[in-house]
């Protein structure tokens, strides 16, 4: 009977990076939550518990801290690739490296009519997020980049309708031809490979127009289905962004019930609803251009479906 | 030996309210979270089990979706006062009622330019609350409205000092004069009840005001404690708002503490900082103005320090 | 016009505490989350940001875990109330700290039927707490003490009833004569002071054994009403409990609906049912005793109703 | 180019199945908490909004309901493989369904030295969890489950080892021969595809088992590495279980530093520890049995690494 080791992974989760530019007396200032992981040949650790081919979870957070310094933070996505480099080069059991880092944006107070030099208030509208997976060294080094967003509060008042579904013995849902939409959107995208390897993805540019891009859509679209509004969603991005391979969606139907106040001897034509927190229908979906460069390990080690 | 019920108050919290206004193709939304408590003379329920004073947790929730299609959503201090009198109005054994209401800001999703009619996006910036408590009917009701923000998350890159302080056998805190200032302010104000009476507060445009005001004073008061920032803080507050009798405010210090990169051979000179979560500094300050009226039950049922 | 300081305080927030017993090779673990606050005559710090009477929450987080060492940890309420007199003694300025402790309960791993000298696992069945109050310092030293527990989550699948309430033009709820009550009970009870001048209270015995009687009363009193089934156990700990004077319950009422079966052709008596997050019903209670000594800042800074 | 959906799924998440048995006065209690997903052919919600193919996450709901009823609630594992039938037969379009169920434990409330017969106290210890994926109908049926449990918080306070692994210039972590190991385990197991089929699986008797020897390893081995714990645990759980073809941990290491008390002139040789919340290590480990049957789907639309 072979019993043995099988995948694995290990690394600092959450180090919460603090980057501050003060170059000038307008400073800026970068708000990472920073995670790491390493994959390869660690058997050893795990069957003998013999550590010398273990980077500590420690030295890839010190790494975190001193690279912010050292390399500076730009894209998150660059921070996130130098640091994976970096874990594979000082770790020779390593066969790949997964970094993710999240960005919690931030406005400038505003005073007097303009953005104060150094005090920032956090914004709403979401999380950025970036997960690299980076496959050996050298002429080997395959990178992987899928960026996204979370946290992505939307509301439609109405342009959304359910009707004409599957229906069998347990099914008391009424059709309707208007409800709210609502969601807590996660959307991740990956980047074409063959982009990236010719580094012609500029990340916050990219980043900021996709992201505009959802929310137009998402607004726009006249909605049958969440699957219909994520896909249209989906489809604008993969048509105006030739760098996004593919993008996935993990949409919580955050239902707003129709109030019934007839007891109350009110009608209520669509104006008063509940917000209801459990259970909520869950979404996922995702559009892929067929001829974009395979996935291969980047998606390694995130969550959500395959 | 007497053994008997002392101080209590029950009710429905954390109702999603969400009501939509239709009434042109440009929707507008309010997005609320309504709790709501009665107090007085509910000894019966509690010593024998009969509920003939109470009027159900049930009930109080219904109200508040009714009264939403009712008396409609306008200032969220409109509509707490009205369900705080209707709750006493329809419950004879009550002496007095609390309702909070805290609201959810959204902006239009932004569509060539310009916001969409019926799609929203929720924002950060904080949550803007308000408490509102009346005691008594008729002739003897007295109104009490208490309004705030919370998870209001700001941060100085610099302008904030330390140093001088008390120090005993168990100090090991350095002094700085240049360091992060961090908190997730909740503040709240007592609205002054004369004011209040004579229904000469405008909520939104003075929750807008002290909002803002707050914002700037966090940017401009240079730091020496965080009291003092709250202090300055709220003392504007007061200076320019006469409806304002009195304002609280909870504030963690956020520590974000400087990272030693000197084993890496690098300076570090305020740029890299590890922000931590436990333990934090808690200031709570208020500022209050000797001639406002009295607090009274103001603040009956509320959390936080008297 | 005068605008001042009004009431206030500050401290250390959460600092977990973990006190590792291991003279013998069964080791014991304390695990404490401790917070600390002081007031008093800190008006220079709010107004002019002058620290120098101010012990900052560096120093208060260094004594906690400095103490652990030095007085270690026995009863959280003995370790309260040493931080709370250290406090008051290494700062001047101050008229009174709170000190506030939860501890978090371990049983030993189960090996080969008994329990391993220094393996634990985190049980539930609520977290101990403790808030400590002093005021002042030497004969004029009071000490007040309210300990409790939360997060008791508790369901009787039958034995509650709700009816004969009071019913208005928005009522809707339907009598019941069976239902579950449940509940995520948050109870605290305030020592008598003379008891506590006296040291008169074994606080791990009293816990242990009020503790043991809210459950007992809980699963024993045929409930009319959640405030009927909280003062009956309120009313056993006092009548058993010479030594508490008060104590006060927050219990939100865990809604469990009757799922609506009968499209399926299926009755449902009594036995499925879906837990609901929100809203829900927040009964708060509390039962006294008359001759018990009085609060007086027993109760300062502390949440909850007043 | 084309562009076009790729996986998807779709379900209701987190309906709070609560089951009372009341046959006896002795009621028992499984509280539940049930996810449901689809996956398939419905490439016609997703373009065009034709929802024909879609039972409605709303039925989903309903369904988990009444087979509460129906099927009634015995081992969670065979609650969610009847769901997940159901939901296949109901649904021409699908391929595959996925059922999450996770149950809270309780334990009866302890009165005059016996269980209560209808009044529970939820404890800790963590919670049960299960995941199934059945692919397909009739004769091409494949039914894959993973069970588990998670937040399953333990702690060694001697009996850990950190030393002799991978430096570089990044390294400051010292080498440790004591330090306290505390996880908040969360641990799933596949059962191998074989023995499901041959209901071999007696789910109830394996949970209590494997979680039984988890906790027993996790006590008494020495540890080097939080690897070599792990995979310790899993080698006992595959030995003394040849139904489980599989084990996956996800383990935080939940850091506890030794506070330094040189400072006030005290010693801590492993006495007083802080418990840091971020960032934390994160250690990912599997273990398996060469012979068991592939995989397949069975993890299918689950979280973590694959």
């Amino acid at each position: 009977m072979a019993i043995r080791p099988g995948p694995n992974q290990y690394g600092k989760a959450e180090s919460r990076v603090v980057r501050i530019y003060r170059d000038t007396p307008r400073h800026q200032i970068r708000d990472l939550n920073v995670s790491s992981a390493l994959r390869g040949r660690f058997e050893d650790a795990h069957i003998s518990g013999d550590r010398g081919d273990v980077l500590p979870t420690d030295t890839q957070k010190n790494t975190a801290f001193a690279f912010a310094k050292e390399k500076g933070v730009d894209a998150i996505e660059d921070f996130a690739l130098a640091l994976a480099d970096r874990f594979i080069d000082a770790t020779p059991a390593a066969d790949g490296a997964k970094v993710e880092v999240e960005e919690y944006a931030r406005d400038r107070i505003p005073v007097d009519g303009s953005g104060h030099d150094h005090a920032f208030v956090r914004t709403g509208g979401g999380t950025r997020t970036t997960a690299v997976n980076v496959d050996g060294r050298g002429d080997d080094r395959v990178a992987h980049v899928i960026s996204g967003i979370k946290d992505l509060t939307v509301l439609k008042s109405t342009g959304s309708e359910f009707f004409g579904y599957l229906k069998d013995e347990y099914t008391t849902l009424p059709e309707t031809h208007d409800r709210i939409l609502a969601t807590s959107l996660v959307a991740r995208w990956r980047y074409d490979a063959a982009f990236i390897a010719r580094g012609e993805v500029d990340w916050d540019k990219s980043y900021e127009s996709v992201l505009a891009l959802l929310l137009q859509r998402f607004a726009e679209i006249h909605s049958l289905a969440l699957q219909q509004t994520l896909h249209g969603m989906g489809e604008s991005v993969l048509e105006q962004h030739p760098e996004v391979a593919e993008i996935k969606f993990s949409a919580p139907n955050k239902h707003h019930f129709l109030v019934d106040l007839a007891p109350f001897g009110l009608e209520n034509p669509g104006e008063v609803f509940i917000a209801a927190d459990r259970p909520y229908g869950l979404i996922e979906a995702s559009v892929i251009r067929d001829e974009a460069t395979e996935a291969g390990n980047a998606r390694l080690g995130l969550p959500g479906f395959c």
